[in-house]
């Protein structure tokens, strides 16, 4: 009984792969990446940061890398049953209607789970930017996005400018992540 | 200036052309239509099955094709914004919520139109379903949803029985709608 | 009998959703619309810009927005059977061969419905641009078209020139289309 | 001057691989096989059918392989400007306006070739059925779509049945061509 | 200079977003999933199954959930540069070539990293299924890949038995993975 | 018996329709072409050089046209076990392994046919550039691609600028094809 639930869960995360990003799509990108891609991405720039952000001897204390995989892992899962609502949404739905959404979404899909509640708590930690491992994936979901962003622009994409508009616009938690953008920014193609 | 509205409205309605119609790909459909391309099989249903109910003379009164054209041409415009968002937020995100938010986006989108007011009481019709037409769009709507999964059930797709099962708790507003249904549901390939 | 009929043709005419439109696959633009995107935008064209004109008070008389519409759903249906000849079969197919075989389909299609005598003509009035309404759709299918080309543009595809080439050379029916046009022309990316 | 044309056609050619076989796509194929596919599957087919029928002794003489191969690659190449007119073309364009059109097609493409009368005679032989080598791939055309139609089916496609049902009528012009596809059609999986 | 090669690595990675898993290619399943859609779905599958497993009391010594995170993150990473070879190629290319291929790729793709010798051998532990979370992430790739295979199946796709019945003979290292795949298996369509 | 290889030879094949192009997928082209797509451009662009050369009198002695449309057919298929392993992997796997690889690949897809040994021999002559037709078809692989490439870039495609690096080394056997890709390259698109 518990592992039908199990089973139905891990079933469901399927449809991450399937679940395009709509930011992508809504600019018109051919063949826009999943939400799976995306949530990839991010736990890969959450291992590859994390390492790098130990080593530079600049924290007040290590980041517990694993602990930033998982959420990286979960901070799209309730995607899975509210899909990937577009940043206009956020003008037409309330931002704490949305949260309600996807935390009440992430109870369900986690229910199985021994963890589940501690599942959530890291999950808000990601919503509510509240702790140094939130803080990083928060960090690293948008270096994500802006490294997909300039890899769909140097492919030939165009018309994604209002991405690093709104980027510099971008309140960074980490320094190295302020940096990695700017260095992102300078790499774009001159389309005129 | 004027124009510019109308030209902006006409570019940002092209995104219907891209947006997945998300029940499909929740289900693992491939190749899934596009939101456009489903509001246009509605209007092709609306245009047929308003000659037939008026040739049948089984009204009270001869519905206004053009103007259930015109609704079913309406009826999905707010997800150029909101996207498509699938059966399973019902619970999630509460049905004023999203109604309120797609008369926003609706407000938003034909605002340049000089019948803009007329535009937004059409689309109303269809979602309070509270005329006769917008009771065609609306059967019309389920109808071309459920041509749809039969004619993906014809080329392989499985796994689409709970559209059926909740068309079968449907309440069709015209018997013909009802009894394209039935013969739909009577056409399905026998997959064990 | 009848039914069984009007459903066959409400099955068919999906096909327009699958068949692309292939004026832009012979410029190797990814992800091509579909016909019945086409035409769901040319409807939605037609109800934007008929009533913009309607309230213009430049016309001698009011356009018929309901008809209009059914012309505009109407008018690529016979491609549903012929699929979508690009351009440059103008020149290896004679017109009048072409117009005929539309005809033929669109009749053979329509049968089943007890207004096909008017649908046909209907769809006439858009082959020979006879009427008010037939003009407004030939030049909102161009419209739409060069929107679309845009819009294309604006992502990055890059090898349409020869569509605003021969839109150049387009004699429209309605000022405001010519209009809408230019706007549409000064707002192609500066590529090189 | 000659190169020119020389790379025109070079270039031309390949809009074969971004064409789709339409028939696949009438049936809701997913992801159908471009022109090109076919085309590459014909020249394999007649390589290796050429190759069994010339070792089998059965032949009053043998086949030149290498003009069937000439004969395959050309045989779908006025498709690059025609686009691959489906079945249901054949009661709306006649035979012989389509195969008027096709040579044309075949000669303007060619015209920067030396043989390019040469080639247009060994299209001819393929469009009678005239030589050894013509029918061979005239068998081989179909044979290859039949091959396609089963993997299609192998891998879940459904609806294809009168591909199979109108190849029961043909006639094929080497028993070798008949006896594959009657082994084909046996390995069908049962579908209810 | 080392952000170069830090930001060179992220924009590399997203590659795996792009590479099809050719398994289900090889089998025609349409829209197949990327590399990092699998990777993605590993890495959830081993945060549900750490937490299930420590849980159970079931084990000498907890799992380090975090380290089995990054294990399953890095698994495929090599695979950026040597695309997914399909079980098939284990018969062209010898184990241990492709064992060090792997590695070595492994070893530039990392380089710009701190840990790199660390993430090298977190990879090994993968690869070499020689400590709990490297066995873990083992059973979890293989529970993903059949998850993912019910998903196709309950979706349409066919022709896919010859990965259960490797799968049949697989070792499982923890018994829960083992009766994941039992119930899997029992939720396969009946197809004939 | 012997048949039942030959249809699986057949069915195997392809998927050669289905595998991508690896080199077009690394660098993010939208809807890149097939691996039959290339082998059939590759057949035709061999078709076209080999009467170009033929006419042109240059030539020691004449190609053998035939000949060399089989190699190009079967220069690819060993990707059909092997897939399409990119560039970057030359410095991952020994290319003497690859070549062994490929050759055994070869032998047991053709173990069907009659000819198998001469096919191999025929493969050989491409892979070692050892004869006229084997040269021709080397030649005609590379230009096939950069025709390909052009072909993205004209319809918007960035970041293939190592394609063209690359093919500024390559030590062509016919001046015809090096003129060909000076004027290929001398079409391409000025991007900044």
């Amino acid at each position: 009984m518990e592992q039908d639930n199990l089973i139905a869960l891990l079933i469901e995360t399927t449809v991450l792969k399937r679940l395009p990003r709509t930011g992508w799509l809504l600019r018109g990108v051919p063949d826009a990446e999943s939400i799976a891609d995306h949530s990839f991405g991010t736990a890969f720039v959450v291992l590859a940061l994390a390492d790098v952000l130990n080593a530079s001897g600049t924290l007040p204390a290590p980041l517990d890398a694993g602990k930033a995989l998982a959420i990286a892992v979960l901070h799209d899962l309730p995607e899975a049953r509210l899909t990937d609502l577009p940043g206009p949404t956020k003008h037409l739905i309330p931002r704490e209607v949305k949260s309600q959404a996807e935390l009440k979404a992430l109870e369900a899909l986690t229910a199985a789970l021994p963890s589940a509640r501690r599942f959530q708590a890291l999950w808000r930690e990601f919503e509510d930017e509240s702790t140094p491992e939130g803080k990083l994936v928060r960090d690293a979901d948008k270096v994500e996005m802006m490294i997909q962003c300039l890899r769909y622009e140097l492919s030939g994409s165009r018309g994604l400018d209002d991405f690093w508009a709104s980027m510099d616009r971008q309140d960074w938690h980490y320094p190295l992540c302020a940096d990695l953008y700017t260095q992102l920014k300078g790499m774009r193609p001159g389309n005129g």
